[in-house]
């Protein structure tokens, strides 16, 4: 069995191509956003890739049938702008080998389709709930930060330190290493401890303005917005816990 | 060497041919369960399979002889029916790659043999005790659903959530994807804790009405039955454990 | 770089060899028994295998110089008798897939020098130290366990119940399933815990008497007579210990 | 993806070039001392090295940019002298199997380029903070012994009693047996708790010495004083905290 198998449903032409890229990862930041990007310009399927490095598993479609685990390519033509293609599914490659593989093999395909820029979509997790969640970026080549510090997007000497571990980092490397593509990550600071589409929210921000592409965020912002009533009565909860522990404390 | 070695020691022609799966897994339901079948219709084997995917092991034979951890096919040949392929054996592959390539192994031998449509056998397990254990179903298609629930098997769109890992649910997954075959996986509801007859006696009831195989069920019966007894036997005394705390704490 | 790589010092023509296999495992009895019985017949180094399946490390030679990890083989002309072939090494393949790729390209070279009998030594780890420890043995027919009965050799029909991992079990099975070859695993009882030369005593009495070697287990003997009294002493001390305790007991 | 891919920058012609490595290991021993020796001696790159044995991770330059992790190889011509080659970089292979090929890889690169000689650099972790670290040697062979012996190098009979693990052993062993080359591993004694510039001092001083290459220390030892001030104001409080505890226990 090859390592990983491309299904290529249909070859459709597009124009300067680029590859935003949202799998699952820290926060679910970088699928949510992708996919609800995805969704709203109407992304249509071209290519399934399965892969010996995902998991064994089927899962459910919810109709009582269920499909091979996969990433899936998607493709939108933008009117007089450059077209977009999607790189999203259920997992990443479980292995570092099978973290290679798989971005390597993404890069072959876009590349064929004409793809030279990438933008990959992630989650930045700091390990705390900031009521204000930045919004990070790390690029292949100095030119592209300052359109993205225009739009808010936060390029730290020293964030993230421990570098950009998986796809979203991985397709950027060997993107500018073996395939001449330059690229810029998207990092949505998160907890890292729910999926969390507050954070997907500044991404998906930050992506439409940057294409231009005049998406509704209303849905992710009601999910944001439940998201983080939850977060802040559990927060106030927690306050008042430790306010009565306290007066107890004054007490004893 | 080889990753996966396969021995095939007859070529028998089979009439539209059903592949029946059951290796180890949860609650050992999917093994105990073909290995049931395979033994009452007389099957027998053709092939043996050897892999580098397997533990590094030989198995006692019970008679100071050992032999090398494998799988298995055995097939029957059914009067006015499909003739049936049955896959059990030792172990399944140890690591996710190791599942891919056996499972793709497998496809492409059975393809060979006519084979279109697959059943594979398994566990559910809930981590519970449940009374009267229930029979789950996923499918490949739609089309599969009917007949199975005609047979008391429940189509969730919710369970099993987390899919079907290992080999029950890849030889569905690549089956459809690469071969061109449809398929159904039938699981026992078992708290997963022990090697369970009992959701087995569920998952062989179920295959033998759909195929029609009318296999004498009274040994799988009895095994279940005394499981069954143990576990009462054993909530029973807890019960009563619980009762002579409960006791003591009125006194206390 | 290739997965294992043979480097072959020079090639004796042997007569009708056996392979007798003794590589680090439970209680180290295996390559303690192999090496012992190599060093007093003065067997002579024919070939070093190299493998990206052992871990990647030096080890000290003790003069300040340090060579790569390896297996190697060695070999003993006997008069009047079939030759001898060794498998003796620093360690085993550390994956599971290593095991299968070494044992596979070791029976391949073997099988140029006409090797078509294997016996592998091993420890059968029960995790008690038992005064006087068995000799358990498996084979690939039935035809030799009758002979190795006769020396004492005890062929269980459920011991060992886990079956024989690594390349003492897995020689035998590739052996007999791809090699044409027949061979008997001779496994000395021990706790485990300790590299045990009282173990090895056993095994290496029951290689000698088979194959009529005459070898002096003078030292062997020395060492394990000293593991013994260690033991002793310390099983003593443990009971003394104990009936002290029992004592304080009765005064508490 | 091919598993190792090298980018040779250019072609430098070198005169029978020594290589010297340093990865990332033992606190960071070899990796501190073959990065201070490279800037000081102001080499230059010549190849990169990426690997799908490496972490799959891109790494922030910080300026805002990332690149993909990866190993380097940079040169050093010595007038009156033999040249010199440096092996640094992220990380080391991080399975077995990826230390072996990418340590056969370098060797095949530096073989081209006319290198028989070797020098790994490392740390050798006791565990303790050895107020005056010791520096230990280990050879492919004998005849380079004592000319490391006069420079203090310690060769020991049984340390590392574990073997020399990971590159700087690998390309020893894989050098001599298979690229016909010789070398010699200079390990500082260190704690191995931290990154630790006093035994790289330690060790950078041998191999200046051994290459009369003139090296600048003082930024080095700058660094090994501050660290050594840290541990010994740490050691100090440490010891202070205990006979505070002392005096409570007279008191008590």
């Amino acid at each position: 069995m090859e390592g990983v198998i491309v299904k290529i449903l249909k070859k459709p032409r597009l124009k300067d191509p680029i590859l935003i890229e949202g799998l699952p990862g820290v926060g679910n930041v970088g699928k949510i956003s992708a996919e609800y990007i995805m969704r709203k310009v109407k992304a249509k399927k071209f290519a399934e890739i399965y892969s010996k490095y995902f998991p064994p598993q089927v899962l459910p479609k919810g109709d009582g049938t269920i499909y091979l685990v996969r990433n899936e390519l998607y493709y939108k033509k933008i009117k007089n702008g450059r077209d977009l293609i999607f790189l999203v599914g259920d997992y990443q490659g479980i292995s570092s080998e099978g973290q290679y593989e798989l971005s390597y093999e993404v890069l072959k395909i876009v590349k064929e389709f004409g793809c030279k820029f990438i933008l990959t979509l992630g989650g930045y997790g700091t390990g705390l709930f900031n009521e204000t969640p930045r919004v990070f970026g790390a690029a292949t080549s100095k030119e592209y930060i300052e359109e993205f510090r225009k739009l808010g997007v936060i390029f730290s000497p020293t964030d993230p330190g421990g570098g950009i571990v998986g796809a979203a980092g991985l397709l950027l490397g060997l993107g500018k290493e073996f395939f001449g593509m330059e690229g810029v990550c998207i990092m949505g600071e998160t907890s890292g401890y729910i999926s969390d589409p507050k954070a997907a929210l500044n991404v998906v921000e930050v992506v439409d303005k940057y294409l231009n592409l005049g998406i509704d965020l209303e849905e992710l912002r009601e999910k944001s917005k439940k998201i983080e009533d939850l977060t802040t009565s559990m927060t106030l909860k927690l306050k008042e816990e430790e306010k009565k522990i306290e007066k107890l404390d004054y007490y004893a």
